[in-house]
């Protein structure tokens, strides 16, 4: 059961409003890293959570990523409010201004809906956690870029402090995910096919125009890894139990008659 | 620069064609954790990468997973085909059989057509490699339910190699991340604010009818964490830069005149 | 600032878990009419409110509304939990099953993820609160639809619930648009143009196979109704400022030359 | 059976093509609130609908929104059409500009394109009559801020007759619910449950910085309502055939051992 | 400006109603390829066309699509009513079912609301005429594959109807196509590169397991064809003003120092 | 198997990076007539194809779009790249900015994520052949708008190629489209009734202010073609078996008693 209590977590103001930045906002109040997406991944996770430790955790950040989601929709309004009378402001964000009369709503900074398509939920513990600690460290870099686009002293004390909590609750997510002491490629209950797992296909080769090169680094050098050169054009017969006879090779096509 | 080779990664083989599987296996075709949402991600992030030891790293598995595209695509169109003219079959995914014509679609299971809102790409190398851990982590759950929910053993054994793909992509992300040499709460530029990263607020209390309890654990009993009480509840000062005076303390509401 | 209470507002039961009950269920949580549909929509018109009395209003129902998010929620998750072993069950909803592992999502009956495109904010109270009435009208319609597929006698008591609080607010928003005193059509601040506000066209006329008529009734018979026969089909010069002299009628269409 | 007329509904003309403006246009054009959803609201509501009085008007008005539909797409039109070629005006809508060659298309001024979520359809005849009185209020006053934002006089004519229209159609809807006799509050058959239908749920409580307050007004003070104070942090055992003895209340939450 | 008249461009009837089959009868009413595709893509084309005999075609076609969406509804109601009350019959379509009472939607069989992004509009004509010769194919073959599903002959006697249109209005753009005077390949005003134009790359090489081969076909054997064996495999320099000299080849890769 | 080269098809280079510009060129990367669309319509199209002809080209130029989609990405981020610190530049697409970090992302130049809503996949070979001709027109016609809206020569080269390209395809797909050897209006196996098919319905008629007519052409003068003048309007019995006697005519409407 929720309760709303009439204070914002962090008491915004805002000096001149800015149209355009509030329309940059809107990324943390419908977007797709933002606080309804973070507040209903950990709700809804919790929801289904059947470890009662990680459900209050869960519960816990769920419920106070609607007070951001309260604070930031706050903010945002300050900003966008001109947009209501003002075309030129307008022009930054016309479905606020028009359909909406320069109040927030629930789309990101170019007018896109909000989605339930942002939530990553699995019902797996370990799994959702790593999705929320993926969750967590894009949040804090969405409200560093958004520290950056801002003018407006007192409006980045709230993005600060914002953003601030993002890093709380990512190490929180990292701490609970210790918690469980699952091995860390310990995924679910069906283990890999070991060979299999342990090799390095190195797909994309040669060098480009603009530096791009092939490297040697600790994913394919590592002790254990077996780099499978370009497999798609060798014979890559590894992967088939029963590999057919006679399997025409890339080197000497069949093009006579009706092939080529 | 791409070209493709007429094998698949992984021969696939169907015993007895089971169109409401095929349906479920549709996840990993056009799902929000599937095939394409992992190659475009990685292939994404590899395009907007000025790492080139990692943008090889992106290129090469966003690559391979390509080719898990195709092989998912190749078997579900074996499981889904009798949709074309079995209206029992039809029924599991009428978009399939009508729309479709029993071929495979860029759709989930619930006949959702794949967007990109399922991706998260960021631009911020660290970050996207949490994303991409979690996306492995989530896709190899994904394959391991759908084994658990198939029958047919070749179809079983296509589905545990692209399954054992995904945690070895999960570690070369993990050996990635692992390589940028970045403390783990060090996101992006800007530090959080001292004190307030290490406040845990207690949002969520009380117990509940099935077990939910307020739990001590290592987010909120670990040396340095400071926990602030049900902070909606109670003065939370600490949030204000200059809190105001003669605040009206939910203790004693006004409720005379016009308020209440 | 919200806090959050470890008790559902109605305690749920379930005697035998129904998993396609449990599906339809999910048109309450994340459905077009359901749950959270209502938070967003109250709680967004709340933030851009600045008549202190509405404002209040809107976060009072606003917060409860999330608390029968959790209700549904909670209950939803007993009748889908069978879905993450059981393949028959797994058919209701594969999406449930496969991704989430039997586990509550933002979607509702057949698998569309919750948008905010469900929402309807203008800013405008008192046109809000008309939406927001007949938001209450549709949700209480839909759960008594859910009830009457329901076999269950303690969720339908849940059921029943929810039900009868969206009477409750649906008679709150009533009071609050009467409260503001403004005549039934006056919307906004520009008046509708006189004469033209008064005609009601004629669009579809005829009888049809199963009944279909042209009716009187009290939109086109009440005092100071004019009725304009088959607009499209006769000269409309009442709707413009300057009619073209030589209009071209339809009793006599040009028919040579290039034109037909 | 539908037939079309070569003539608009009200002749447009625009003295000086503004694609800024012919951008916040496609608000009415494919937006939330636009004429297409009003036409296939109304249409459809009228296919279902098996009261052949209400139909008659359902698809009366659903014909008209088509009308208006062409009138704002020729309008529209009009403003767009120099993104075509001038890069300025392209950057208001680069979808119009590059993909749609200058004319319209089925977007509103975000360029999200039209969908079907913005419909509210439930088939009972009363709830769709309320969908509709809200959904021409809402019409109205998006009308009304096109108008503030038009600096042309032609197009203020044509947008003036279209809003003047909601304002018809408003009070047809209004008339039409009169008709059906129902008391306001009796919607579909199931009864709310008494008592419980008559509390008012504090749920959001306490003194803001902007002037929020908790309010005495019509809907928590009205003859027969009971205020339920902060159910979330009381014991609420209203809502609960049997309360469990024993439960931990919050003044006294348990915290020794693995529990806090 | 349309009229509407009560009556069906086909008289529909229903022997036994088949709630599977109202189902999968909504593709053509709010799905992809359906009614209200055709007659917005038409229209909407209609309203942007300078051609004063093409945009009497599109007017023509787009409103019978019109009368031919009122058909098809009319017709899916019939056999989805049941779903109002029979939960199995429910099932089928539980968004139909809970939350449009047995009504049709703008939905399509798996309950995907219509969306504009179905539409191909691009305001240039000859391309225009093009989508609309394949949306009519497309029509076609899925009115044909609803034939098949169905088990009623009179139902069967509409979409046979319905198809057949098809087949007239996409005689109606190719004569319209023809009627433009245009060589099929010029499209726009930029002629395209010489020699590049004539260049076809085998960009998928190989054989497959299931039969795949490397043809040859009229597409690489025609005269004036160049085929580009492998580009992405050879050294590609006709795509480029200045091909680097030295470039590193595939066959010898760096691999010392930090690259591979 | 796909294998990846790092070099891109066409070298990209820029002289002055245009924001702006990079917006709308997003349009060809995640837009709905883009390379992306490109690339997974015929890919899907493959892997659905039993065809093993139709299948190597589909794979083939399938293939080719993945390449586009690589160069046009490439040079898109050229342009974008300034969004991330510039705030004037971050305007023109603040998703790209704030969240994308100034990287590519698969959008559209209005920021709508990439949807498999775009394409059109039937599993029917002469219908996708009709879909995919109409695809590279649409193609063509948008790298030619971009081209006019561009300043940057190399930027022009490089779309200059992708835009030759659209004609190769579309050449090809021609040629394929001939070699089945169909007569063109035969889709499917079920043919249209005869008689019906020649009725060309005059549903638009009269004429406009702006120059519309009723028009003589091609498609309802040709040789065969019956025209049925405002069928709606007239009674339309060819299209029953059983014309209801005593049908009320629209000349003489009932308009006594309870009906109009």
């Amino acid at each position: 059961m929720y309760h709303h209590i009439k204070r914002l977590m962090f008491t915004v103001r805002v000096g001149q409003p800015d149209p355009r930045f509030g329309n940059m906002l809107l990324e943390q109040f419908g977007g797709a890293n933002g606080e309804l997406a973070a507040a209903m991944q950990y709700s809804i996770q919790g929801i289904n959570c059947d470890d009662m430790a990680l459900k209050d955790l869960l519960m816990d950040i769920g419920t106070e990523e609607l007070s951001h989601l309260e604070v930031v929709g706050t903010l945002a309004r300050m900003h966008l409010k001109p947009m209501k009378a003002d075309a030129d402001a307008a022009s930054h964000d016309p479905l606020i201004a028009i359909a909406g009369g320069g109040g927030v709503a629930l789309h990101n900074s170019m007018g896109n809906p909000w989605t339930a398509d942002y939530l990553k939920v699995t019902g797996e513990p370990d799994v959702d956690l790593r999705s929320n600690i993926a969750a967590e460290a894009r949040a804090k870099i969405v409200y560093e870029r958004l520290i950056n686009f801002c003018d407006d002293p007192t409006t980045k004390e709230a993005l600060q402090f914002l953003m601030t909590r993002e890093i709380t609750h990512m190490r929180a997510f990292m701490q609970a995910l210790d918690s469980l002491g699952k091995p860390a490629l310990s995924i679910g209950a069906i283990p890999p096919t070991p060979g299999i797992v342990d090799q390095y296909y190195n797909d994309s080769t040669g060098e480009g125009d603009d530096g791009e090169v092939d490297v040697q680094a600790p994913w394919n050098t590592a002790e254990g890894i077996e780099v499978v050169e370009s497999p798609a054009l060798t014979d890559f017969q590894v992967l088939k139990a029963t590999p057919k006879a006679g399997r025409t090779t890339l080197d000497a096509p069949k093009r006579s008659g009706g092939k080529r």
